[in-house]
């Protein structure tokens, strides 16, 4: 909020000193340009003509400058009538005759050409690039590395609990952390076929409010997940295949819990040291529709781990989530080294795993 | 806010007044309840016992309800100890003896049975079915529907550029309503392959910021989206292919615009009139990613559309956005009848094709 | 999704059988309409004419209808001329001679009348009646009721650390539950005026990255948040507030936590044990700024409390989030009674306290 | 995504080849740390001693180095023991003997120090400085500045027009630049007291849905905005305001226009022109609830207005949306220099009145 003291571009340095007049071409139609205009930014933007350099007036982005007979004018194009003339090029640095001064806007660490579009890390706006997310996936596993994913209730409420199970079972899961009701969910499907009282299409079932809490019941009845699974009750997903695939996972108690399940780590600090074994031989994380698990599993990830040759590299860490919001808060609590992917649980899984697919064909 | 004043059940009615007493069944182990256990909601509970109606006390959701020496509580299934007594059944409508009073708290038009979770028409959290939306489409395309399509730029910035292609080549789309900028990014990328600069892998490039200005100006210098199509400049994309399948499409001007393109319409009473054209026809509207026009064109749509056989049916609104405000504001400007898909705009145009064309092949 | 069978109304049901000719008048001027117009909504509408009932062509709301040569037609009121007729009523039940078909589109527990905009329950579009939340917690101040507050950190990080300390000291708080990060927060802020080593005015602070351990560290090495209280070493805040006038509190650990502060139950089931022996008190709660801890505390609350008569009355639950999710997933995890306030946590606070302070004057 | 390869520090550099070695004090009791030791982040952190440079194992943040036989162990507090060693200091480049390794990780133009949390410009949990704004606006005021006001409609939905009209009457607003829908809310309040048919305490009221068509037709049978205000129709609120102070105000018509008043730009181009003939002026710009027009008025402004002296001075921009998502994308169209405010526009307003009265008593 402080207005910042403007300091003015240096015009004795060598650059500046020696760049050329600004190039003018005529507008050939009204309203259509000659190639190679110079189209504006929002910054203040200079303009090298008889021998010095002038500020054009009426400054805003996406227009083009115009010479006009006391002094040079920033125009939409739209308003531009033949026989105007234009200033051209590309070069913001003033080696073409104009020079725009990022430095007193953008903060001193700017260069030249630095004004842009899509400057945000994290936005539902950038195109996600699933193949290379594939890609990294694929090579993890083929090197033997070791991926945490941490996974949201809604993973499981919004089907793509089968993608997840894929995963699992294809070995590209090596830690599960999460809490409670990933596993209730999961369960309660796996028995009823409902999670929280919802089919799979979404629609109420009669008597769904007591479902999870009857699915809690029987696994505490048998004793453990382990028996459930064992026992046939628990005949699919994702804790199904966690356990028959022997994957180690780490459910966390919260002030939030139904049951709980037995095997849940009610203690906060026991579930933090649990955790903690399995971040310790992270290479990349992969954290799904969680804000309370991504943070907290961020905080114990380093933003690197050591190579079989000692040398540090950066540790993939890609956080899932429907808004922009969570990822900017993991980033906020320290994971900077976070990607974000700004979209819905369900779709990410079904997404990645159909360029996991093809990348695997390849 | 204002409280609402308590009418209490009416125990003399005909169900009521011929209810039994509430079965009780004995806790076989510490934390495990007998199958088929009464699991509470947190609205007034009475139960039948001894010949009168108890309210439990303690009441909350997800617990049993258990006979204590003097009174009925409402206890979490992990505190209750082996040879305690709980309160069975399913019904809640007073059939087997505990009745839950919905008519004070849920409003009066409701009835027994009726608490329950997941009950937002609107929610990330809900399973998107795609397969049936993917039949509805394919129907509407086999017996002559007229699909409306309102589409937002965050359509062509990330990357749902292709599917929306395929979309419209194989005879989904009858017509496109939308504004100046889905078209500019569109052209932007047919020509430099950026949209507003950025890479199709979301990577920022050189110069980048002036790139849509300069596809603008060059559909300018040719006179019509029409004829830079026929030209050759733009080979690719939406609108290469609205225009080369003769799909009509209205794009609106707005006060954001940059350009604008030639054709558009930047009256906006001529916009609107240009749409209404279009939307007269409609028997089914999909709107992705924009408040603006899924508003603007909501507010032309009417809730149903006219069969051959002069009944009146639901006109099939699908509104897709990244979070749930925009559909409820939809729906807040009197569009009730629109269903919501909360997620992103490229992965739902993905999984949305992938599985059409399942459903073609099968 | 699914659509529906179209129940065509009833004709001859009394009241559409004895239902009189829709009235039409003439458009004094181009584009202006008689007084007392009928505004169209986007259901079916039937117009009683000639002894008939006509749906109008072109269906849409906001609209005028107009009587043709041949028909009757929906048409923008800016593009009627003067002469033309148009119907005329504000009644929708047929009485006036048009009759809005609610049934089929609304569902079946619909009547006449009921298309209206703004029917979401939650919306940051929602007028919040701040004058009628105040009046709520005086009255509950007066008649000694029991008001729970659920904390999340931003209530501490952003600057409403005053405003709540306020509350507290007013005797508007009989309880708190919240996580440890509240207290963290609350205490670093006593200790070092930073929360995350971010100033209250929002700047970062050097080395502030580990003032919240050294804040958690002095207290450990005290013991307890109360001998930091009676050390004189926390001297402000929220802590201090509670813990000088004694209001209970309770602080559950959680998979995030760092430290913890001393006193923190960082296991989950005794956390929710001491959490529930607050929430069986309770004649009314808010929850701020927490979807975890409002969702836990939503599910330990009944709908109800039971007054000094016996008589149920709904209990009094205050949501407030910046978006309008978290409302409606607390709603979807049961908590139906809950009324939203979608702003930001600090300006709320310093609204409702101007407000109570300026009841408490009247 | 893609990883990039590691650069290690450079330990011939001088600041790191004179480094002391760390140093190490012991813990006095069990889970408390001895005042001034060195809290950890999740960067690459080395330790001098015994004459060379270590990284310790098991790296996170928020931690303590202790000191074992055999090498440095990065560990919770908590789980320290009386008597272990742990390394002191808060310097993090090397003048203490630990040096954390920015570089590689943050990005080239970084420096040491420079791990923190909340380093996200805009975000909800950032506290706003109310009195800072205040006292920007004061000054604006007190020396000429010409403030532009963008508004949605929520900021009259909401409540927050009377303090609009405030701000308009004590001189703050130069012009206001909106959409037609503000226009109409206001006016439909002015004439019924209702908006969208809600009333201000947020309740629907019976035929609402129709009061903006009605309110729209008589601005339009008296012929401007002007003549309904000088007829008395129109007697409060923000365009009633504007027009007895003469305040220039540009309505620009977009697509999803009802009516739309007379006085409306229906033709996007003009509106632009009648906007920008206000931007140029701009001093300030205060931007609320209204992404269309927030981001088409940020296109029109510099980043920058020109004083009395010829000197470029940072143009104050403030945008206020209920979620970071507009100000990102403000930013992302090159509003480089939005400030961002994430709340709720009616509690904005109100507060900002507040601290401006405040400010102008002192």
């Amino acid at each position: 909020m402080t207005p910042q003291e403007y300091s003015a571009p240096d015009f004795t340095a060598p650059a500046l000193a020696r760049a050329p007049e600004a190039r003018f071409e005529a507008v050939a139609a009204d309203g259509v340009l000659p190639d190679g205009f110079f189209s504006t930014s929002n910054l203040p933007t200079y303009v090298r003509a008889g021998g010095r350099w002038h500020l054009p007036t009426r400054p805003r982005m996406d227009c083009a400058i115009v010479e006009r007979s006391e002094h040079l004018e920033v125009i939409e194009p739209r308003r531009l009538r033949r026989g105007e003339r234009v200033a051209m090029g590309l070069a913001e640095d003033g080696s073409e005759g104009i020079y725009v001064h990022t430095a007193g806007f953008l903060g001193g660490a700017h260069s030249a050409n630095e004004f842009r579009f899509m400057s945000s890390e994290v936005s539902r706006e950038r195109p996600v690039n699933y193949e290379e997310l594939a890609a990294r996936l694929i090579e993890e596993k083929r090197r033997g590395g070791f991926l945490i994913w941490v996974a949201g209730p809604a993973l499981v409420h919004a089907r793509a609990r089968h993608d997840f199970e894929w995963f699992i079972q294809q070995g590209y899961v090596h830690a599960m952390l999460a809490g409670n009701a990933v596993a209730v969910h999961d369960i309660e499907a796996a028995i009823y076929g409902t999670t929280l009282g919802m089919s799979s299409t979404g629609k109420p079932t009669d008597g769904g409010h007591g479902l999870h809490m009857r699915a809690i019941n029987q696994v505490r009845a048998l004793g453990s997940i382990e028996a459930a699974v064992a026992s046939g009750l628990v005949h699919s997903g994702i804790m199904h295949a966690l356990v028959t695939r022997k994957i180690p996972y780490v459910l966390a108690g919260s002030i939030r819990d139904d049951g709980p399940l037995p095997g849940i780590h009610t203690d906060a600090l026991a579930a933090q040291d649990a955790m903690r074994e399995q971040t310790v031989h992270a290479t990349g994380a992969i954290l799904i529709a969680s804000a309370l698990h991504a943070i907290a599993v961020g905080n114990m990830l380093p933003a690197y781990h050591t190579r079989y040759d000692g040398v540090p590299t950066p540790l993939m860490t890609i956080c899932v989530d429907q808004t922009e919001f969570v990822v900017h808060k993991l980033k906020d609590r320290g994971t900077h080294q976070a990607y974000g992917v700004v979209t819905n649980a369900q779709d990410f899984m079904h997404v990645l795993r159909f360029y996991v697919e093809k990348g695997t064909r390849a």
